[in-house]
């Protein structure tokens, strides 16, 4: 399957969005649309959504807002033209109760008009720098998922919201790891620097080789496992505490946005 | 042993230049001054200078320069009022053809109209930047000198000068090795972020417990080591090259500035 422009054009955030809305790609957006900022989906019940919002507040690296909806919109104009949240991603998990109980490739049949939709930043963003600067990225080279944990860290609670941190784990040389804490330092929106470098056992990692979302990388006896903040906390999170309902993005499945990557850089 | 001031006001880089010019002053500088620069010298012949300046170029993590004299200049107005190379330091090495034959208290006996001082970068600098930040540093909490390794790493070299990168290394949690990466970055001119962390092996250092230079500092099971560059650098530099005549201070009684700490912050 692959998504095709008119003119064999590099292919935008709004042709990836469009080919999505019409069932023409239901797979991974992982290095669709380069240089595009990719996002995590969560969307709940407008009674929740503030108390979620206070969550993100708590919780920045894992959960960096990017946007938030109005109860029952669907658009996010400043995101991206003509964005309909409801159609516009690969996949998306409906939630009861905290069990996953659909994995839809649309909403039609869950949209309702007290949902709120919450865009939360993700690694793919700073990947793209990191790339830039020349440090391999063992998934990307396997083309595998990147490997995620759930680790024994809490997030700090907020109303009913509460549950494990998740982190995103790449393989790095050390220098290569040095650098890619001062370049995903720059993109505090997208979880930012690592955190954690090195001692897995420490932050409640019993086996690399056996992650919790994503597929195995493979770790080289130079490198270091380097740990950032992951988007997915949510999903972990949206389990953990029972909500009646939500709805996320299938993981490797993102919202891909009109905004340029860099445009998230502080610096 | 103590340098005292008329009012008990906080020593300034002067009061411990004055000391040292005095003989009231022969230990380590290390705690005096507080967030004055302190920074490493390195003394060549004219004829050798500039290679050495072309060694620093190209190898600028190690040796970065901050101020280079005239030949035959003691002072170094810009880095200090009043500065007397020849006396100001605590103590002076004094190395012929790679060896070190002496280690006065002052140059009175050495200087020469055609030598050229190089005062260069030193890691206590960001140290400052380190502890304000709360980050505790192992050998300050002993009382001893950090540690420093001769690595596997050759320098790159230049003319007659070569030899191996000497690293400084302070255990750390990995998110406080996180921190120090992000906050050494902002200080270039001082060695900025690491070189390494966490797989000493790699870079040829075969056991922590044995530094080269400095003394041992413990590694709770928690913690990474974590590798600077060394101005230290170019004493090793010096014995492997066998120069015909230079001088450095002594490992820890380095050249107190009137310069800020923070000034050599880029951000």
């Amino acid at each position: 399957m692959a998504i095709m422009t008119d003119d064999d054009l590099p292919l935008t955030g709004r042709d990836v969005r469009l080919a999505c809305r019409a069932n023409r790609w239901s797979a991974s957006t992982a290095g669709l649309a380069p240089g595009c900022t990719q996002a995590n989906l969560v969307v709940l019940p407008a009674d929740v959504a503030g108390e979620f919002m206070l969550f993100c507040q708590r919780n920045q690296k894992p959960c960096p807002v990017l946007a938030v909806t109005a109860p029952g919109e669907v658009g996010l104009p400043q995101l991206g033209a003509d964005i309909d949240l409801r159609t516009d991603l690969p996949g998306y998990r409906v939630w009861r109760h905290g069990a996953l109980v659909a994995e839809p490739d649309d909403l039609a049949a869950y949209w309702r008009d007290d949902l709120v939709a919450f865009v939360i930043g993700c690694s793919y963003t700073f990947e793209t720098a990191l790339r830039n600067a020349g440090i391999g990225l063992r998934h990307v080279e396997q083309g595998t998922e990147v490997p995620m944990y759930r680790t024994a860290i809490d997030c700090v609670p907020a109303g009913r919201f509460h549950g494990r941190l998740v982190v995103s784990m790449r393989p790095l040389k050390p220098r290569d790891a040095i650098r890619a804490v001062q370049i995903t330092s720059r993109y505090p929106a997208v979880h930012g620097a690592p955190v954690h470098i090195g001692l897995p056992g420490s932050i409640g990692i019993e086996d690399l080789d056996r992650p919790d979302y994503g597929m195995k990388a493979a770790i080289r006896p130079d490198e270091l496992p380097v740990f950032w903040a992951c988007g997915v906390t949510p999903q972990s999170v949206l389990a953990a505490s029972r909500l009646p309902f939500a709805i996320t993005h299938r993981p490797g499945r993102m919202l891909v946005l009109d905004v340029a990557d860099e445009q998230y850089a502080i610096m």
